[in-house]
């Protein structure tokens, strides 16, 4: 298997050189043919592919990187761009979040029994790629250096996501050449740029070419003072602290200092998190997941249905991490998703990997000169922000482009989705900044409505609606 | 009529002279059944006593204020508070908004054709007074001097309210004694520690005594210096305007001088409201009302009822205000309520009057040192704050209580509303704050259920809950 692998492979890389390929005239490949999902369980119909599996990223290591991937529904002419997208954590899997509750085809049920249609899916305007790295996290697994699946870090996951690239584009080299663009939330707002610029700089020293026509990052971390700075910004002025703890924190931590923080000011710290109390820090304004048996929240919020129920409670399903626990855990869904194959990942799949978080290593404190970098390659650059979430909130998304120092090119203002206004944007030279109204952290799961407008305006290249319509 | 009431006012003033009645032995006055509200078109069945009439507050200008008043469906023992509640505007309805959309026995559905019961009424917990407040506003109306419709100022509102109540415990001898509190909402942060102060200063002066126990206001106006400042800040952090126009409001706006603000700043406002866009400003991230036919916000939001229905979009009805506006037109709903029985109004009943705000005189600048008067006056005071309300933002309330330099007595922390937190609170000596997590500016429309926790523990002297329950 391993073998023929490789003999496909060499074949596929070869098929790539020499600049863009016709697209929709390539051949399918045997791997990609034998990665197709024929159905997933308990899944609805649908008019497109699914496809989902191992490449392989290092050979001595045994390093394998799940993927799933869902053809365009709409790519009549097989013209449509190609997109990946990464959850962050570090260590959180982007089948978990991203394909099954964010921007995939489906949602799961509660009970992880069945699947529903999501009718915000990105997959109605590209084709999509949901990629779980590094090794360790979801069902990418490092076979023959397992220590690999227990810490990780920022360059050895930009490496190993570019070798999959590679792999995957020569798997299905029909969509080499398509216009390629990289998405992600959270810390993908480090490895999405660092991937973008390894990609730029293999096309320029290397015969062979990726189509990477820019990226787009959704509540990103992008430096961490600023993070930090607009942090406690956040809490402050939404009135999830004191003004004492506030003042305290400003004193006595020193958030430039990679080694932060002093004692005092993780006492301050500590003060904070007792203040804000047990809220959902993703998404501060809706519920959040209560598991146990007490649930009169729960009850209150998904049962009533009188004009009495009002107010902004969550209508999504706080707890749907708890379906996608379930569903990916069945034996038969692993098996139509070609995943675990070999059968040696010794634990569950989980949404996160924590020792993977706690073992991080090899974290730049700042992308700031990575963007600067990438603006000047020229490639199309969107930052969104769900305004709600108090973990990369939107001040300190603010305070980092910023930083940027980049000229205005269309000043801020209103966009709108539909009748209702669905956040506000600044473009600058090199870079649009767009927030999402009333959406946490997972902006494609809070606002997804929203969210496909902001998706379908990034990659037409048109802008917002600046008015209602 | 006239000289019968007067003459039953007389003999009931007499009977309240002379410190606390035995209320549940006090006999039902003439008045006050001619006052009894038999039953409202459309309304369900309920067991408590609703009444509503006019109250003459001046007989010389023919001034009548109009109340509506529910029994507290749970005061056994005849012992319940007393609390009468105030909207704001300056100019707008209490019957609107307080009783039939926030904190009354019914809410009344679309179309305006029938009431439905609300589960979190405060006539579950106390006697509830609401009051068309001043002149000019709903169907209160000086039927002599006219002109006293179409402009009003504090002090002749708060007099007029303490008549009001004058008159009203005459009728109502058998609620003389009980506890009183005053409560209310935004411009209502003038009106309610002003009566405060009147009724203090009369019962220490008079041999009428009101048995004022305290007042707790909501999203209140407070100081128009902080309050301004506040809302900038508010609208800075929560990302509505950009950091430019922010810059330039702080540069050139003096929000200490009465007859703030300059061209300069002016322009800069305008700015402001150009980049916010067409939001509900009193509730930044639910939808607002779209009262034209161009609905596809509204059927998204009403009637989808799939998982995918995420995110925080209101489920309270944001065009509510047109069911009231339906429903108290109405001629037999106004039969009911004993409402323009004179006949002589000659405008519709609406939610707010524009030209009682227009012509708006008389308002301090700051009510802290009434809020210094009435905390050595020993009452309880409560201030709450719905935190996404942009109009009177938590920002605002923060800085002008910081601003009464009060010693705190309870630091800041976190209060549940079962499993979730409820928002948060601190006590200093004299005066509670409250935070509703997810609020707008009318609480008791958007965030009813936590509110009603709130207004529990005001009236029971107990602390909020600082844990889930």
């Amino acid at each position: 298997m391993a073998m023929f692998q490789f003999l496909v492979a060499l074949l596929l890389v070869r098929s790539l050189i020499g600049g863009r390929a016709h697209s929709h005239k390539m051949p399918i490949t045997l791997d990609q043919d034998a990665d197709r999902v024929t159905a997933l369980p308990g899944q609805p119909l649908v008019g497109f592919n699914l496809y989902a599996g191992n490449v392989t990223v290092d050979r001595s290591e045994g390093r394998d990187l799940f993927y799933v991937f869902a053809q365009c529904s709409n790519d009549t002419y097989g013209t449509k761009p190609l997109v990946l997208w990464f959850n962050g954590g570090p260590g959180c899997s982007s089948i978990a979040s991203g394909f099954a509750r964010e921007n995939g085809p489906f949602q799961i049920l509660p009970g992880g029994s069945s699947l529903i249609i999501n009718e915000f899916s990105w997959n109605a305007e590209v084709n999509m790629i949901w990629l779980e790295s590094p090794t360790g996290v979801g069902f990418s697994y490092a076979r023959l250096n397992t220590t690999a699946n227990t810490g990780g870090g920022d360059t050895r996951t930009a490496e190993d996501a570019y070798n999959f690239l590679v792999g995957w584009l020569g798997r299905f080299p029909q969509y080499h050449g398509r216009e390629f663009y990289i998405t992600g939330e959270s810390y993908a707002g480090h490895y999405v740029p660092q991937l973008a610029k390894l990609i730029v700089e293999h096309n320029s020293a290397s015969p062979l070419k990726i189509n990477l026509s820019g990226y787009m990052i959704g509540n990103p971390d992008i430096d961490n003072y600023w993070d930090q700075t607009g942090d406690i910004d956040f809490h402050y002025s939404h009135a999830m602290i004191s003004t004492e703890t506030y003042n305290g924190l400003k004193a006595n931590c020193n958030f430039s200092d990679e080694n932060c923080c002093s004692t005092r000011c993780e006492e301050f710290f500590a003060t904070m998190n007792f203040e804000i109390g047990n809220i959902d820090y993703y998404s501060i304004y809706t519920d959040r997941c209560i598991r146990s048996n007490a649930k009169p929240m729960q009850s209150r919020s998904w049962t009533r249905k009188t004009p009495t129920d009002r107010g902004m409670r969550a209508r999504y399903d706080p707890c749907s991490e708890d379906n996608a626990e379930v569903y990916f855990n069945r034996p038969d869904v692993q098996l139509a998703l070609h995943a675990n194959t070999t059968g040696v990942i010794p634990y569950r799949w989980t949404m996160c990997s924590n020792v993977l978080y706690a073992n991080w290593t090899d974290a730049p404190q700042s992308m700031i000169s990575t963007y600067h970098y990438l603006i000047a390659a020229g490639l199309k650059i969107w930052i969104y922000s769900g305004d709600v979430d108090s973990v990369v909130p939107v001040t300190s998304t603010r305070y980092s482009i910023e930083a940027m120092k980049l000229p205005v090119s269309k000043p801020w203002h209103p966009w709108y989705d539909y009748q209702q206004v669905g956040g506000r944007t600044v473009v600058y030279d090199g870079l649009t900044f767009v927030t999402v109204r009333g959406a946490g952290h997972q902006v494609p799961l809070l606002e997804a409505g929203r969210l496909l407008q902001v998706f379908r305006a990034f990659v037409s290249g048109k802008p917002l609606p600046g008015a209602p319509f």
